[in-house]
């Protein structure tokens, strides 16, 4: 029972293949191999993208890094979340990559930016000139760092205030599948039609080994990304092996399948501990995380059989005489069974 | 018929049944898997380093930089061969991550740096000052990126004269087990015991699909190089996938076998060619490259039948009445076969 | 009647003798004047600091850039008050000089940090360890950007808390003699004997032409701070230009009687503005900069007068029947007159 | 007798004055001033350049390196010769304000750049795509750094070479109007005209306190360069105190007449050496310095008797019985006088 994070779970199996089968030819390395040929062509289809600039790494935080350093100018803002992936667990990587680029950040429930805080944001940057840095770009977590998705009435709204103020949005989506799911939108709906000049479309979280797509709407910049890329030391040289591994992602849904499977296996849990004595949540469960809360006594029984995850926002001691409630994090992923499910929420309930 | 490059040649079996077979666990994220411990200690043993600090990434370059940026400050300077790879291969990647350390280029044949070149850059470097970059660090690859190995008296005589001068030496080890087999030495005699303190050392290239290892001998810095990996982008959350290659490279000294297949390959090409009529080579062929050049004719006959192979250092026409001699170079890797590298020498004899 | 900035106002008639003073020899460049050597003992002196380290620099923000990136690591954070001139007023120069470190903004009433947004900042800092920026150093402003004065218990309080976290602390001291006035203790006491590590001393701002020193209790990164200066463009050639204004500023006790005279005057002014009706008083008048507001009809009445000053925190319309209170940052300066204070009251009061 | 730099020498009576009256009025900062309007007509009508951007800093490394940064990205070149003041004299800040910009070094008598030299490095730069860094900018000296000045037509030759390439060149004009002089032509015909897009214009070297100016000729990326001066902490408060300096070296030809007086005293020097015996002249005397050798003995007695120069290019033991010729650099100055000259030939021919 593992839901410490969608990263400790295997990659699918369709992925392994892709990786085998990848390896039985030689090829031109670097991105030039033909596999990639056919990401390229896949994504654009997928995002009715025709003219997208299409890149593949190995990591979220390049993804992010290199796309927002794309995308704003060192002396610039990027405007983001309080608990957005990029300002809080990236070691400071989006202003290694931009070159102090400044994260200006907003608040708003369940990691969801406010329009009016990004407004009021917009507004108080650069009122004295050359002494401020100046207006950037924003940067939008879709799932969110706490497991909700926005709609797409709300991404629109954002992008609208950004745009507005000819500012480009960036996507950071880690798991954009599973958001994609939980909208029943198409890809080109929670993206550039809403308003999005960048998207960081993660693979590794969802099934994957490691592997991430930068798409670029705006494919203006896409030689000095791809500069970027290389600088940055994240441009592979056997990198038919990162194609492959996104080719077979996209192919007969298998990201699709996998998100549906991860953010069912959340919903279960967190109807499951919602419906447990002493049991809440913290924030929707919108996608594959689950944020709740449930008896000391729970977790004590939880971790001693076996159930790995973390308590939230902070570690406590499990043991002591005191029965209060605990907050956990707890991740699914698409190997999450119903028997690993059935097995915490009996523990839970112990 | 491919001698692009060794990156362009598949995984080792080995490699890719390590892969699956890492995929059958849950497992901690960001290297704290199991089996990264294995891999350390495996490391550790091969180096004969008890305390060696040892870190995976996915590319050269990641290492290079990430190595060298832990070894000097912005303002000093990195002292390397006119043709190194850190110059002339990575986009400017050392100058980013070292946030603009200044590159010294030293001459020398076949890539290898003259000691006097070494010595009299070092004497000029910081005459003056504050107005002056200050001396940094030394950085020697090996196998040098024209095919040569330096014996271990050469690289001796080299990290004596830095070490004379307090500079930390880093080994660019992309072809590190190619250099080993040919010098016959152990892992601790061309690295710590000759003066380096850090080393950059290769899987992609041969037979891994992409995985290199830094190792400092000073872990000093070790904790500022793990916050530097994960700045720059470069720690993999799903890292078993690193850990598992790495850990089947150095099992059963498939790493040794695979380069000295390699190895052996380039010698009988280079052989080869160097018995063909206009043939001639030029560099000696220490390791698994061979710089060779042979009849422009013959150059039309193998690719036109398939072979794959850059010409030397710069593109020319195939085509042409001129029958001169065109200059190439050919990499060999773990997969190339006998009937490879018959094939190869009987177009070229054409 | 200039009431825009300290720095709208001339030069004090002592240091630009001292800029023809120094014009009369020829002299060593780059900081190795005599008249530099003056300056490090008087410094030393004043601040009973035999061993500290002194430099001169022409501006405060290159002061503040230059001793915070001699303190923290890209990778760190940088505490400081939400309105700090390094968060507001730099342009990002923190983030540029010291290639990306984070500020992290506290809050506190009158530009203050309140010790316990403090201390929640530092326990938030660096719980997931790698993937976190990590604790770096704390930045205050004495006198703050609201013109308020930190007690000498203030300070070290807040110093008590960095130093107990390792962290050093740095002392933005635009407005050094400003607060040294108002608080009556010694240099040391409001520097090192409270906690700092680190000072940029200001000479900008009271009566000079443009120096500012930097003052290094700790002198081991002296080195690095002087090769930082040189890279960042900042050691003046004809250095005794600056050593000359701040030898000037130090003698005869100029620096703290033209403190003492700004002081004094802003003083004045707000007691003016507060006797007036409808004149209120947003922030303490600690040192020479007065937070106030007034009816608009004063503000228009004052303005067409002649006098210069923002209103704050912006700009609003002087024209309009709504006689309502608007709010301005008036700063006195040396050379302010009881005349230029008498004739803005009378204006206000209109 | 200083002949050790030009910023030995002191301020123009003119400059002095103009600081002086600069001080009777407040102003606004931050380059707002009424005098910097002044100074940028100034530039214009002297450049011919009514569109120019005209840009105030304090030293020659910030002028250059600012411009640099407005000129390349991080992934570009900076080609220069290999003596260039940019390379050699200046700790790495072209590195640092451009993020890691890589400068490639050319050759040529005198410091000046051999066009040849520059068409080969233009040819093997980026030959291999995103492996490599990219075509960025040529930067020329001029006065050399080894007091050589580029004729009209040699400037045309270089920079015809670089536009042809689509890249911009910058001046590095520390001695500006000692090569003007020498040349007797227009400003514009030295730079625009000439294919220059970007001059660094000194003022320090040649009689001001310090301050040089940086010229856009393309104001495109005036902008940035304001938040780039701002963010490397080199915008002045007090600007008017620089545009004072500038302003008054423009007026009635100061500039122009200070640098012919340089020139000629270093000529005298230059020739009388040449009529010592032993004495040899390393570079031609083209403007205010002297590359000059003669015996020991000659050296010695000039220090003995207080002359200050530096032995060129490293400082040698003046005592001893070898009375081999030891070579100098000597600069001359504005306040250089006939007596300052003949006292050191007189001394040297002892």
């Amino acid at each position: 029972m593992w839901f410490t994070s969608d990263n400790a779970g295997p990659a699918a199996p369709e992925i392994m293949g892709a990786m085998t089968q990848a390896n039985t030819i030689y090829s031109q390395s670097y991105g030039s191999d033909q596999i990639m040929d056919r990401v390229r062509d896949k994504i654009r289809d997928i995002f009715e993208a025709p003219d997208a600039a299409v890149y593949l790494v190995s990591t979220g935080t390049a993804a992010n890094s290199l796309a927002l350093a794309s995308m704003v100018q060192p002396w610039q803002t990027i405007y983001c979340h309080r608990h957005a992936h990029i300002s809080e667990d990236e070691c400071g990587a989006p202003e290694f990559y931009t070159n102090g680029a400044k994260l200006v950040l907003l608040d708003g429930k369940d990691a969801k930016i406010e329009p009016s805080s990004l407004s009021q944001a917009i507004a108080n940057t650069g009122l004295v000139g050359v002494h401020n840095v100046q207006k950037g770009a924003l940067s939008i977590s879709n799932v969110t760092e706490l497991g909700a998705v926005y709609s797409v009435a709300e991404i629109e709204a954002l992008c609208a205030i950004a745009n507005a103020n000819d500012l480009p949005v960036h996507l950071d989506g880690a798991r954009f599948a599973n958001a994609l799911v939980h909208l029943g939108c198409t890809p080109a709906d929670m993206t550039w039609k809403a308003g999005f000049e960048t998207v960081s479309f993660g693979g590794t979280k969802n099934g994957c080994i490691g592997v991430e797509a930068v798409i670029l709407f705006n494919p203006d910049r896409a030689w000095e990304f791809e500069l970027r890329r290389k600088r940055g030391g994240h441009l592979m040289s056997k990198h038919r092996y990162l194609s492959a591994q996104m080719d077979a992602y996209l192919t007969d849904d298998l990201w699709l399948n996998m998100a549906a499977k991860s953010n069912s296996m959340a919903k279960k849990l967190s109807d499951g501990i919602a419906n447990t004595h002493g049991g809440i949540l913290l924030h929707p469960t919108d996608s594959n995380m689950v944020f709740a809360g449930w008896k000391r006594s729970g977790h004590r029984a939880a971790q001693n059989s076996g159930a790995h995850y973390y308590l939230w926002p902070t570690e406590e001691p499990l043991e002591g005489d005191n029965d209060e409630t605990l907050t956990a994090r707890l991740v699914c992923n698409w190997a999450t069974t119903n028997e690993d499910v059935n097995k915490l929420l009996s523990l839970i309930a112990k």
